[in-house]
């Protein structure tokens, strides 16, 4: 018998009422909330607070405040990870970031979905599609990464993209849905 | 004589500087700061206020904090509505909200405008158009219904589309002009 | 010898890891975190706040909670000036409004930029380029504004737009990359 949060990390369909799972959100929400009400001056807490929430996370990790995500231990951020003001990150399934890797604000990354199917979506039955980003790469503010996408090393990801397809190393992209837009020579 | 509220929700040329109008704000505002400002246990205490705050609703509503609006009472959602972090609804006029639609975050919803005449604009003088959403729609992350948008039922708006004309029933749109991209069976 | 602070507002390379400049977004996030717990009704806070944030300003200024920046003191404001709920502007460089100008929430004012080279990227290398924007102009809802982009008078900007180029008097620019939709008889 395997539990609605197995089958949530595992990307099968899930029902986000299970007990287990609704204890993970309000535990996640008051790291978040706890976060969020930082002073401006707390680093030493803001980190403590983050290796708390997340699975795991490099040596040097920056968030500035609001920050917020569904589970938290879902998330695996790199060395020297930048996230700048009111980014969101629905982690149902696994993300995980390389090093070095900013995020201007607004950056949005969802793990979540639902079906297309009206019936099937208002049953409850939700899934979720892990989101994998490569080392050094700059995503631009108001960006949304969508579930399931990977993207490569030394990315940029101009503001307001909205990424629906993989993005390969090497590569600027942007626009909506967001398109390559520049080869990187390096 | 006709009252600037009376205006205001009919669609018309109207002041936002009026008292009735500016007091209603600072109640909106009020109530959706303790709303935002729950723990994140206190589910009773957020629907009271969602059910204070809005014109109507079903009887299961729940909106992740942080929620903005500006008046509250020209919302009127239906049964098991759900909004996640960062939902801003600008209710000058009606924003009508069928059963079981669900708002990924940071979804945007305007009802309020402003004339593209600089001299009219700056007069102070601004209007809205009401806002429609069918029975069991999906709105993706970031989405933005601008004023005046009547969406169908079993709609799903992809993450990060502006939605700039309506929509019809049973399909997915997306982009920015958002267009229809899957026609749904069902 | 000159400091990280001048090269930063001058538009070249500088290292933000720079003592004086963390200690003035120490100053500014103190400043912005005092304006967004302000009350709905305290008016006369809200403005003194913003007046000793920003560079300058005119008489009539309003903006709502939440409100984020870098520095603040590179951001100087017209006559009338309204920003709605979750303007975000990373003024590492001038960010200059003319008069008469309405933000509808969640705009995005970036003059915050890092090379498309991974290796000077993370490196700590940053720069930023400052934003122009004329009088009389409407920016609305979740728009983004890139750095170095000049803005015309009376310019209504679409909700949603990503503006990656200069932007010319009297017109309404739309979509992602924003293009010229209509121009306005004046």
């Amino acid at each position: 018998m395997r539990t609605e949060k197995e089958k949530m990390v595992n990307g099968e369909l899930y029902h986000a009422a299970d007990p287990e799972l609704m204890n993970d959100r309000v535990n996640a929400r008051k790291l978040t909330r706890l976060y969020n009400q930082t002073l401006e001056t707390e680093n030493t807490k803001r980190t403590v607070l983050l290796k708390e929430l997340f699975g795991s996370t490099g040596e040097n990790i920056y968030i500035e405040p609001t920050f917020r995500c569904d589970y938290g231990y879902n998330i695996h951020a790199g060395e020297n990870f930048y996230a700048n003001f009111d980014c969101i990150i629905l982690d149902v399934c696994e993300v995980r970031i390389g090093d070095n890797c900013f995020m201007a604000p607004g950056v949005h990354i969802y793990t979540a979905a639902h079906s297309l199917d009206p019936y099937e979506r208002i049953s409850g039955a939700e899934y979720g599609k892990p989101v994998t980003i490569g080392n050094n790469v700059w995503i631009g503010g108001g960006a949304i990464i969508n579930p399931g996408i990977q993207i490569g090393d030394n990315v940029v990801i101009a503001s307001g993209a909205v990424v629906t397809k993989d993005v390969p190393d090497h590569v600027v992209v942007g626009g909506n849905p967001a398109k390559i837009i520049k080869q990187l020579e390096l």
